[in-house]
């Protein structure tokens, strides 16, 4: 099954468009935890399994990990997930991009030794540098387009000129890049921050169905009912919204996998909430 | 010592512009060495040792070592080259580029982690995404410019307008950006490829003396006596002009450490003798 298929299938199953970001800080950890020596395993599966039923998709932050020298702990979360919550895909936040044979490596990183079922992916460097991730057609390319941080505005909302005199900024370029030439395997998304609703609005005007991945919800403080409006299709789908900190540290104590359900259901009703009164 | 300090030292040291990127693929190691348990760090370990005298730093792609989950092995060797060689840095070559916390968690795996004294960041998220590289004052931070792909006019090449009305290509913006904005501690370099001789000379015009991380001579084709020419400063330095496989690969026998040698000595010289023109 490929990742958007997947996708499609949880999407439905779950009646959700929750996606539970794993970025693992040990110092935020329940103290019973922090010291044990697989705590950032032990940590995001215990995660995993109180959410997994209320989620379209999972997303490893990889940065957590390999600050900690805990590949390993990633290897085995993602093969918990698939063993565990089969149909729940997995999708590697790595933001990679680079040239020639160096993102075929990257490729196999993904793909092959975590086993991702997605990865998101940055765009500066052009098509051939994503190519590799592209062609993986059974697997989800999800392309930076425009972001939740305030440094976005530095690159991302440049006003650019293409070879045929249309003018645009770089983020609807992309955008549109992405969606017309890149997709031909009908494997991409793009990511779009919730913290810029409008933006988010004139994205999806741009690309139709793509699905769109939508962080900065809950800690960036993006606007639940916002993103829905602006950001989901006709059917009032086709968004990966992900929340990290929010969910992953709602409570701090023993009960801490109990609190990032309730705060994983709550966010996923706040949702559905918006979608039905969109269709109604 | 800062990285730039260590890398003026090493320049005049060695008399070399010359970086060994260090791209292990075990499919290319020769034979009798490729199904050793540790081969990826004997074969870059003998590669180190055979060239360290003739180069102004290394630089190991991160994505070489993690797709054969050979973390460990790229930790041994960062700590071998800065324990056998001091005063050689080394640039992780790992194109990071993420916002918030996790742009933290990206430092503290390039610094804090592997040791690196310098790291190449994707500048597509903007100025807050590096931050946290750029506060480290002691380290370099060298941000993908216009890089040497055929992909790279996708995006770099666009004109894009700033606020103030200015018309430029986005890797002119990014160049700009960075000289005059990003490099508050002093610690910025750009990647500009070698293959593009012209972009090359357009982008020291524009950043006064910033050290430049060219890459693509040797397999990629670019011309050594074009990028002197085009992009060293007006002093005959400023340049880390980075070759991997036409170095690493340059034998595949038992002396595959001294055919890289060769290989590296050979390219300092044809760099030098156009040094040594433009000089006289």
């Amino acid at each position: 099954m490929t990742f958007l298929d997947a996708l499609n299938h949880a999407w439905r199953r779950h009646d959700s468009l929750v996606c539970v970001g794993l970025d693992p800080e040990p110092a935020k950890f329940p103290a019973a935890l922090r010291d044990r020596p697989d705590a950032i395993f032990e940590f995001c599966r215990a995660i995993v399994d109180a959410t997994a039923d209320l989620v379209c998709c999972f997303k490893p932050q990889i940065a957590h990990f390999a600050a900690h020298a805990a590949e390993g702990a990633l290897e085995r979360l993602i093969a918990h997930v698939h063993a565990a919550h089969p149909g729940v895909p997995v999708i590697l936040d790595a933001k990679r991009g680079d040239i020639g044979s160096t993102a075929q490596q990257y490729a196999a990183e993904a793909f092959d030794r975590y086993g991702a079922d997605a990865v998101t992916a940055n765009p500066y460097l052009g098509r051939d540098s994503v190519q590799p991730f592209l062609d993986r057609a059974d697997k989800g390319v999800i392309l930076l387009c425009r972001t939740s941080n305030p440094g976005a505005r530095d690159l991302q909302d440049l006003t650019v000129r293409n070879a045929d005199g249309i003018e645009r900024t770089l983020y609807q370029h992309v955008a549109e890049t992405v969606a017309r030439d890149w997709n031909a395997n009908g494997n991409c998304a793009l990511v779009v921050g919730a913290t810029y609703p409008e933006e988010l609005a004139d994205v999806r005007r741009r690309v139709g169905d793509l699905p769109l991945l939508v962080p900065g919800v809950g800690a960036q403080g993006g606007d639940v009912a916002a993103v829905v409006k602006n950001g989901a299709t006709a059917s009032g789908g086709g968004l990966i919204i992900s929340s990290s900190r929010a969910i992953l540290y709602a409570g701090n104590g023993e009960d801490f996998a109990d609190a990032a359900r309730k705060a994983a259901l709550q966010l996923r009703d706040e949702i559905n909430r918006v979608r039905s009164k969109a269709e109604g």
